[in-house]
């Protein structure tokens, strides 16, 4: 354990950047996945709004970015000061473990004792300030030894979330507030989040996570033993001419599993997991209800409106509407509704059934109509 | 008074093919008009299917129709035997007494002693055979001196439409059902629609007229002498040289009424005015809730689909789609939905606000976005 500027020093930002976002359908596609979009009204896309929440952090050089090689020309648009080195492109989606794994694995062969912090490229975050700070705590406990997450304190009965469960707080010099968590609870129904609400046990769970890289290593050996050994077959190939032929032959049998079960949860049950709770707004965006709420600062009877250029004509009406043509988008009397209008499919549905959007893609997809996803 | 025969060989169909359907933009345009769409599911547009009611009527020859300038080569696309005299067009639209009286006019200096019926482009009825029953009935009426109308018993309160107070019955051979017609009343609030319903006195004003030509000039007359005097002038001209001068001096001057104000309400103070009950379905389609229930066959749990190649998913969702681009339209949990999507204009509504998308159109013509009207 070192103090916290030797700490802060050895840390790097991950950003995995991956997943399409498909119960934000028609607006995020395969090859305009979420994290391009911006969807919290800040003018930038969410992967460079999440770049320049992290910039501050571990500095511009010290933030890797995991995406799809089909992204990588949008990715270098978004971050242009974006190093060759701090890209790792995927030949296919292989989950979060091999994401952010294998860039572990990378981090740590080329920088012994490297701190890494885990953070989704689309997600919104209010207070940046806030977020630093919050994530300044987690590497001090990551510096400890523990892996570390960051849960946000709940403000209403969250039923699109999943939970973290908490247990005694844990003294770690300057990691204020840490926990340790007992477990990760899936999705709960509207009862059960507001007894969470109640509890003052339960965080939200935002998908963070900062650890000493070798430790995150150890931990995924432990119960994913051959794919640890995939990643750092794959690491010590990287910087060398035979990185094409070693991804080519390891990175397709990697097995697909989110770091939250290879990871997170066998941390838990080792009491190995702390959690910093975060005292900022964060949201997911996980569908157009959240973005609904995002732009109508919570009030159920305004009209939020994204799009550029967007001409919409609307009467006593309330949600959303997403235009990304250049048609006229005229609404009566509809409320909390959801339009979004693209080019080539239209969405039109309500804030209660914004979960359900992901069905419909499955069904596009089943149907024949894989040319609009 | 003459025989039916006789009554029928002097009868003449006039279809007055104006108005754009407000109600139903973005659908119906200033350049698509109502009476253009195929709103039954029929195959053919409203046009083409009143021609084809007709035609068994007053044979092919003998229909006349009156359009704008603009929707000369539409209208004589869906109606190929449509010879040359029996088309008028008007420089600008001037409203119904002009529409209908010019064509009253032309036809009675051709032909003294004609009978005409006046019949919109754009309706819906789905019975031809209790239709042209009626009608014939309605012109024994006219051939003994009346001003007839139809006037369609109602099999609900509805309030989208104006309604005919009748009076006692007629004695008019032929004529079997014929009712005095006390006065024309303009549509009601549902409370009214249902006292109406019980009344059994109350008709729908489908605003379908049947008279001697002559006699319908004269009621015309009576209220409106220099618009009289402005057809006549028309008329005489019309199958001359100098049609297209006085065309170009008189027409432009012609007041703007509707023939419900001009002819029929003071022809029921007169006394003049009978009404025949037609027993067939018929609906004005004047919104898209009226779309909706013509293609559920009055279901609500149902989703009506119109449009060539239209490409709908729609799950747990009820109303009407209409698909005019070639886009995919997802719909997901919405219920009594309004969703016409157009290459340049998307409407979003409820049926129960189908009524207001007629201020959606001035508000848009006020805003400056008249492009897509």
């Amino acid at each position: 354990m070192t103090d916290a500027a030797t700490a802060l020093d050895r840390f790097y930002s991950v950003i995995p950047a991956g997943g399409i976002g498909s119960r934000l359908w028609p607006l995020s596609r395969a090859d305009a996945p979420k994290f391009l979009h911006d969807l919290s009204g800040s003018g930038r896309s969410l992967l460079r709004d999440t770049w320049e929440r992290l910039a501050p952090l571990s500095g511009e050089q010290r933030i890797m970015v995991v995406t799809g090689r089909a992204h990588r020309a949008a990715v270098e648009e978004q971050l242009p000061e974006l190093t060759d080195s701090n890209i790792v492109l995927e030949s296919d989606p292989r989950d979060s473990t091999a994401a952010i794994g294998l860039a572990a694995a990378i981090l740590e062969h080329r920088e012994p004792g490297v701190i890494i912090g885990s953070f989704a490229a689309d997600h919104v975050i209010a207070n940046g300030h806030a977020f630093r700070e919050t994530v300044r705590r987690a590497v001090l406990a990551a510096d400890a030894g523990y892996i570390a997450t960051i849960g946000i304190a709940p403000t209403e009965p969250a039923v699109g979330f999943g939970y973290i469960k908490t247990a005694g707080t844990l003294d770690i010099p300057g990691a204020h507030g840490a926990r340790r968590v007992e477990e990760f609870v899936e999705k709960p129904d509207l009862a059960t989040a507001k007894r969470y609400l109640r509890s003052n046990k339960h965080l939200w769970n935002a998908g963070m996570f900062i650890a000493r890289a070798d430790r995150l290593l150890e931990q995924l050996g432990k119960s994913e033993p051959e794919l640890l050994a995939g990643l750092q077959e794959l690491a010590a190939a990287w910087d060398t001419p035979s990185r094409g032929v070693v991804v080519d032959r390891v990175w397709p049998r990697l097995k697909k599993i989110a770091i939250d079960y290879s990871v997170a949860e066998p941390a838990a049950k080792d009491g190995a997991l702390a959690v910093i709770p975060g005292e900022f707004e964060w949201d997911d965006v996980g569908d157009f209800a959240s973005i609904a709420k995002l732009h109508s600062s919570g009030r159920g009877s305004e009209l939020a409106i994204l799009g550029k250029n967007a001409r919409v004509l609307a009467d006593a009406s309330s949600g959303i509407v997403v235009s990304q043509s250049k048609r006229v988008i005229s609404l009566i009397g509809v409320t909390d509704i959801v339009v979004v209008d693209t080019p080539d499919a239209l969405l039109v549905t309500t804030s209660e059934n914004a979960q359900r959007v992901k069905s419909v893609v499955d069904a596009l997809r089943a149907g024949g109509s894989g040319d609009v996803l």
